[in-house]
């Protein structure tokens, strides 16, 4: 692994001769470049745009001929510092190459570049009647490239699953150069090892993927919310597991915890009584005939319920999911700075884990701001903090690492859908063999460890 | 890799003493051993039916030290070789291993041995309220451990896509006796690598699975199907696309063409007129209410089809699949011996491929026996022949190459869920460099090679 805190001029001058407007070395740019969502930071040496997979080839022949490491970025949202350079190096951003190059309504498949934004493509899918289900609730900002890189999951993943359901065939450039390509676009594929599914949550330690081929589901007519409140999230989670047993699939089931509700309530108007202290917003989908049937269903199983109100159909369910997205900014009044977590547990000890992290959170003197993916089990377990009060930043951070190691005591995974990135303690979770397997596969496609390095497993 | 022809008189005297009634040296024994559903046949040394992971450890550390091959296998229905003993080995079956550990119906997970059943998993799931989704065509006589290294698809892969989807936790002893475990019981978990997905479809070439932990859904509350006659297969994909394009996501879409209703009137009664010579059968699920919408809703999508039959409920659909499952024994009027095939194609490809298929089948004087998974483009193409009568043999085997290669024209898989095995040529349909970093990948969990050599990739 390279440890140059700099490029020589002569491999400046290769990169710009070859590579032309694609290459950047300006300081400014860099700057940009050397961070994402997590606010880490990296030394940068230069930042390269790749055009096609071609070009692409062949900076990372001449990149590991050099021994010059390679970090790899679509839109910079990670969580997780899984685009900030754990050591200096090259960055290549895939934004460059973001074409939606054909969305088939007879094969249901889109074959795209990485780059491409993943509600832009959602929406490009919906003009033909088809559906990319992956949902991350920041689609609006990730590209395609970048959930696949971690297996994102969001909001739809009960009914329909993760990024990973969704990837038939990946193209992709090894360091080296050589440029791969597994699956293809038939929905069923047995045929060798299950590569193209081995890059899905890679975290860009395998190669830079360039092309991608994903399934494609008929487009839902209609969907249908609900939004109920109760008097603690223990009824909450009661309500859940009823709905569950009713043999009902919803596409979606968000939870907030008190805390949330509190936040909620101070920072804005809110529709329910003073006696909600904890809400679930369930989606259902379906056809326009069944949506309304499967509503009735629903709310049939939510009869415990304080509160609630519904939304039948885009329009109206966005009123409901505007109160769910109100939560990011507003628990900034809990304090400027943040620390999140994104775990899963089994599902069914959602409750009994969110209460034990509320614990942890209070013995050191904090808020837990709890909500998330109740349906996939999966927490978003927020501390917000004042950094510049050095008691506060410490109880923060003790309370983070007791979250990390309550979390395994649940059975439970410290990312699920944020990855590991160059944030979390992966030898918490995963023992020594296991990770040494995952290391030795790395070393297959990687062999000098220009990839990624320091990032993922 | 072992050559030897049979083990020493060490060997054996260990082997029985140490794993006593669990190993199996009688010829007889041997013999049931050495071949599966494909007929093709192996040298079996001897026969281990594993009673636990730590038992199976023990094996696998002194395999590996003796350098015996190792050939594990569930029940043996592979049709392609999957279980043969492709050089002389130790046929390690599983099936010892069978035992429900836990069906969850909290955490909406199932943990299982890899030797239970797969009719008997789903039927135990259901008995709770809860849905194992993959659905092999065969799952009364395969067990689930076999579905996982097949990635088996199977009826329901349409809306509830493939074992793959399904398998949330690994637990595997590798050669050299490693128990290793990847994954876990959370439906959300992207730290690390993704080896519980690698160990699915890698045909027992990286490691035995031992426990899997399955993702569970809520059980659908009622089913419906419709069978549709068509003058020709051409108005019936017709047919199928408008269903789509509908925004229908039936689970299951079966094909039969024109050769097999041939074969189905031929071989009993049929309740379909004259001018019916091709079928597709659709199902449908989700709750009481919502059926019996979303099936007017689909046979508004039927309106050219010459005849139809629909069934509400498993009893009334019961007589639409029987016709289904009447093919494979019914195709034999057409001769005594069969080579199949499995392979998959774009969905969009489908009738051009088929109507490829039975171009090449007639140039060499067959018929094709075409049918299946038509919402996944996956077809089941079958010849028949007369073993005794050479020429018939040999015009059998090179349909059947010519259509493997046709296959690929269409941008298609040689196999969409039975997976290589020891029949199908790989290189056909994955080049060089890509099948390289597969057997290296291979190597991290095999060094030596005693596992399942000569399958898969």
């Amino acid at each position: 692994m390279s440890t140059r805190t700099s490029l020589s001029d002569e491999q400046g001058r290769f990169l710009a001769d070859t590579f032309g407007d694609a290459i950047s070395l300006a300081p400014e740019v860099l700057r940009v470049y050397a961070s994402d969502a997590s606010l880490k930071t990296g030394t940068v040496l230069a930042v390269y745009r790749p055009r096609n997979a071609e070009e692409l080839s062949r900076f990372m022949r001449w990149a590991q001929q050099e021994n010059v490491t390679v970090h790899p970025r679509g839109r910079g949202t990670s969580l997780s510092g899984g685009c900030v350079p754990t050591v200096p190096g090259i960055v290549v951003s895939m934004l460059g190459m973001d074409r939606i190059i054909e969305i088939s309504d007879t094969d249901f498949v889109a074959v795209v570049e990485p780059g491409v934004n993943t509600a832009d493509l959602q929406a490009e899918c919906a003009k033909k009647g088809l559906f990319y289900p992956p949902d991350p609730a920041s689609s609006k900002a990730t590209s395609v490239g970048g959930n696949v890189m971690t297996c994102a999951g969001g909001l739809r993943a009960v009914k329909y699953g993760v990024t990973r359901d969704y990837v038939l065939g990946v193209e992709a450039v090894l360091p080296g150069g050589d440029i791969v390509r597994f699956g293809g676009r038939c929905h069923k594929d047995v045929m060798g090892l299950d590569m193209a599914r081995l890059f899905v949550g890679s975290e860009g330690t395998l190669g830079i993927v360039t092309k991608l081929c994903l399934k494609l589901l008929p487009l839902p007519e209609l969907s249908a919310s609900v939004l109920a409140g109760y008097a603690s999230l223990d009824d909450a989670m009661q309500s859940m597991a009823r709905v569950f047993r009713a043999g009902i699939l919803p596409c979606a089931v968000e939870f907030m915890n008190e805390t949330v509700l509190e936040v909620l309530t101070r920072t804005g108007e809110v529709p329910w009584p003073d006696t909600v202290r904890s809400l679930l917003l369930f989606q259902i989908d379906g056809s326009s005939d069944s949506v309304p049937h499967d509503m009735e269903r629903l709310c049939r199983q939510l009869d415990d319920a304080l509160w609630r109100i519904q939304g039948l159909g885009r329009e109206e369910e966005a009123r409901l999911w505007a109160i769910r997205r109100r939560i990011s900014a507003g628990s900034y009044v809990l304090g400027p700075d943040r620390i999140g977590g994104d775990m899963a547990v089994p599902r069914g000890s959602l409750l009994a884990a969110l209460r034990r992290f509320e614990e942890i959170a209070h013995a050191n003197g904090k808020r837990l701001i709890g909500f998330g993916h109740a349906g996939d089990g999966n927490i978003h377990a927020n501390l917000h903090y004042d950094a510049s009060d050095p008691d506060d930043a410490a109880r923060t951070q003790r309370t983070h690492r007791e979250l990390d190691r309550a979390v395994l005591e649940f059975g439970g995974s410290l990312s699920g859908e944020h990855g590991a990135g160059c944030l979390k303690d992966v030898s918490l979770q995963i023992p020594p063999r296991e990770r040494e397997l995952m290391q030795a596969v790395r070393r297959v496609f990687d062999p000098t460890g220009i990839l990624n390095p320091g990032k993922a497993y």
